[in-house]
């Protein structure tokens, strides 16, 4: 298909497209005269993968390119695929961070420290760091509570990570990494709907009277 | 104290102080010259939170406006403060948008869909269609094993949400529900590496071999 047929597929417009061809994020297509290229499904797949990492994930373009990078050469089966995914969106820990605050946790819920890596661990510091730094403190045990329904969470993400294919694992570790975040968030807020209207009674939310 | 104590006290920069000021995020302190103003321990307070919602939440300035409004009036207890803060933190719902699968969602958990706003079905329905146009296909089941986790982690909140006064309410229920999503995403990378590394044993993470 040509360009402005590869754009109606996809709802992407031709200029984007041609953005994400620069950037090395889309595959050229194969010419067909000076001006034209040909488009087939592997460009139809690329770019709805790619509006969803970047509009519905919110990577940035560098963030993307890595990941995709990772895709088309996926490490071994049993290799550091979970490690790919997590650094594409993890931002590196910042020079001389104290990790100890994580580990100490870590330790607590017997999930350990050797398993995982030193950007994971930072941005649960820095994550904490923001509580503390807007006077806003947990009750006791909170954290103990939120760290067993997250722990709930990633078992049934690591026992579905399909094991047939290197690609295959690559791509659901990714994904699910990334765009299973706001699907998560987004039940958290609706969950938070339902029992509090539970508890507290009154009206429907977002009209201006309701509960908590 | 001046503003360069101000500055010093909060580790924010005199410019961003003004930037802060100017955008009505800051209330002015008392002037004590023509040149001079006096702030106090409520400006250290405001910066501290203004910091951690902008900074650690990645709140836009003008949802930090009207979550700091908020504080300043907020609802009676009972009311809407649980409305308030998923609006700040919540797109609006595209026009038009069909809210059938969350609702769908909603019944087969029971968590009463008029309990549940608008604005966070349709973020639902947002991120399920990310995962769809990725093709990305989460196995059976796994969606339910996301809402029972993500519905312990809001009873947490929920119960935990202080009842001495609004302000107190208001307070917990936006920087809980803003602040510890960062919290719960690290979390949640971590007990995926643990649970990879349980499962899948290797060396450790992030060095070039690991589990997956």
């Amino acid at each position: 298909m040509r360009i402005s047929q590869l754009a109606a597929a996809t709802g992407v417009p031709v200029a984007t497209i041609k953005y994400y061809r620069r950037e090395k994020l889309l595959h050229d297509g194969v010419l067909t005269a000076a001006t034209q290229a040909h488009y087939d499904d592997s460009h139809v797949r690329r770019l709805k993968l790619i509006r969803a990492l970047i509009g519905t994930a919110g990577l940035s373009v560098a963030a993307t390119r890595e990941l995709l990078q990772g895709l088309e050469n996926p490490p071994e089966p049993g290799h550091d695929l979970l490690g790919l995914a997590h650094r594409a969106v993890t931002r590196p820990a910042a020079d001389g961070v104290d990790l100890a605050p994580a580990q100490e946790l870590l330790g607590r819920w017997g999930w350990g420290e050797q398993a995982c890596d030193r950007n994971s661990q930072a941005a649960l510091v820095e994550a904490l760091d923001g509580l503390s730094s807007a006077g806003f403190e947990l009750p006791d045990g909170m954290l103990d509570r939120y760290a067993r329904a997250m722990r709930d969470v990633a078992e049934a993400d690591v026992e579905s990570v399909p094991t047939d294919s290197p690609e295959a694992a690559m791509r659901y570790v990714v994904l699910g990494t990334v765009l299973v975040e706001p699907v998560l968030l987004a039940m958290r807020r609706l969950a938070q709907q339902s029992a509090s209207f539970e508890r507290f009674g009154a009206a429907t939310l977002g009209q201006g009277a309701g509960p908590v």
